[in-house]
């Protein structure tokens, strides 16, 4: 089969042995895969990212071995390997989490030497994993449930209590997610920040109610704007507090992931701020603690989705209710894929670019 | 009156005038007054917490000018400013938060130019912030309920929900202060580490049931020992996490402070660790992002404590429950505090040296 390979630092289109089903998994034609973020940084900066999986206690990737990127995925069943309880028959249009159930754990999916991503013809994928996908639903759209889960996850993780107004930076695919995770959560108003026109625009189509433009006003500062207490909320307050700025609170989303934005969000929260960092940051940071500890911030990382998230992810996809659609800015053939890496580096032209290997 | 003076980046004794007692406030001497590991980072890093008092909106001192530290005190009250309640007369002995109300906000003792703190013959207090010390409490303990309120504080900012195992990483004044807060919780096994025989002896004294020296046994490891799951718990997980290690949530107090350590804890801490730092690091610091988000890791920045924490405090040394006497290592008069801070460098020796600036 044909993939496009991480090999030496470099993306490239090679032939790979066409995958064997074991038992308990399905042979599937990979029908649209989506580029992450992620995989952008994992190219630029593999080695860190093994040397932080060691360190986390995870199976890195051997990076002088043929690595296959692709954990975005929508696929068809074209066979069963042995023993398979067949609960989907082949042709049947699947998505699963990114990773193989086996007896000692599950084993990631896009970041591994062993098992190929979605930019390859053809993957293995775990029988037990898998979700169909409903009827009517195109496998580029199949695709998204992965990012969207991310951004459910997140806002899941941030343990909402009602009546915080939610500060996203960083408006990519993960906090266009976020976006649209929140506004399921019911929380207004929600201010999204990005330099982007484009990608200011999709914030407001996912659920963004006011949409910053860093480059004009400061996004704390126009948060504090629409963050202020009713009368009822400032009166309801311990007299202790009365001297401190009347805001509601804060639960800020970083989504941007490049070194220095920690300290950012560090510097511009207020006070007893929460905040999840949802970008993936693969470089050293450097940040003050003291500042941290000055405004008593609360700092949750977080990472991937459970299988009912991702569930529930697509779901919310096939029934419309996220328009996860308005994502997709390309798609590529295999021999695409180098360039989309690159093409991706410019938020106004792309946003989400769909690989689709059979092409 | 006499005062230990932070003047050009050491401790000098000279003499400033008598302080006197505006509305609501009243004179005080000061009976006994501890050093914080705050006031030794302070005079190395002054110029640093100064920078990061401006990126947090507080007011920070004026270095060119004179400052008194000294925020863990216990005084007398020997006179009251005009139109005074009297709630407590004369020769009554006080505790207070380091603070003095106004209507625009507290405005701090002990890192102020303009109100002097505990290493000084003379203080102005906040009647309304006042606590009467009880009877029969030396105000030597009584100094100890800021440091004690320290870690009441950062107990109750880790949100337990009970069953958590916790690990104290550095067993000076705060990570004793943790401890003895944690025993109140109820939280058992508590794993408590440190280089210093003598201070892993007072984390035992004040409650750690487990007491590791890093230098022979990773405090992670160790800890994992201690927290494994009861077979009534690992059969209660769900099926797809049957491959995580049967584990206790870990609740992880970083009481250190200094540059590397949020690092360790990060390299440290198992999947779904709370981190709560305690330890006030006056340096910038590096650490990699990437293994918090592997890991989901949640970190809680903690500060100070509120009036309530601080009676309760006041209320736990008074009535025996907490054993804070036996920190006391030594004391000194105001001649001896530029000396003490050069001796708290040494754990077996010191771990609160007291100031009594009427000696």
């Amino acid at each position: 089969m044909r993939a496009a390979i991480f090999r030496s630092g470099e993306i490239v289109v090679d032939t790979l042995p066409d995958p064997a089903p074991s038992a308990g998994q399905v042979l599937v034609k990979t029908l649209a895969c989506g580029i992450c973020g992620s995989d952008l940084h994992a190219r630029t900066h593999a080695h860190h990212m093994v040397r932080m999986s060691k360190l986390a206690g995870r199976a890195p990737m051997d990076l002088s071995r043929d690595v296959v990127f692709g954990h975005e995925f929508c696929c068809e069943i074209i066979d069963h390997g042995p023993g398979a309880q067949k609960r989907f028959r082949t042709g049947t249009r699947v998505c699963s989490v990114p990773a193989l159930a086996s007896a000692s754990g599950p084993s990631g999916i896009g970041y591994s030497n062993d098992n190929v991503g979605g930019y390859a013809e053809l993957m293995l994928l775990s029988e037990a994993l898998l979700l169909e996908v409903p009827n009517g639903l195109s496998a580029e759209h199949a695709a998204l449930t992965e990012p969207l889960a991310v951004g459910v996850h997140a806002v899941a993780k941030a343990n909402v209590q009602g009546g915080e107004v939610p500060l996203v930076i960083g408006c990519g695919p993960v906090g266009l997610a976020v976006i649209a995770a929140l506004k399921l959560k019911g929380l207004h108003p929600i201010i999204a920040a990005d330099y982007s026109p484009t990608r200011r625009a999709l914030a407001a189509k996912l659920g963004a109610d006011v949409v910053i433009d860093p480059a004009q006003n400061g996004p704390f500062k126009a948060w504090a704007e629409h963050a202020a207490m009713s009368a009822e909320e400032k009166a309801a307050r311990p007299p202790r507090a009365a001297w401190l700025p009347a805001l509601k609170p804060a639960l800020i989303f970083e989504c941007v992931g490049v070194p220095g934005m920690i300290q950012q969000v560090f510097e511009g929260a207020p006070r007893d701020a929460r905040i999840v960092v949802v970008g993936v940051c693969m470089e050293s940071d450097r940040a003050e603690p003291m500042l941290g500890i000055m405004k008593e911030l609360n700092v949750q990382y977080v990472l991937g989705y459970t299988p009912d998230e991702f569930a529930a992810s697509l779901r919310l996809i096939a029934e419309g209710t996220v328009d996860a659609a308005s994502l997709i800015t390309g798609k590529v053939g295999l021999d695409g894929v180098a360039g989309a890496f690159s093409e991706l580096g410019n938020p106004e032209r792309h946003t989400k670019i769909i690989v689709e290997p059979w092409r």
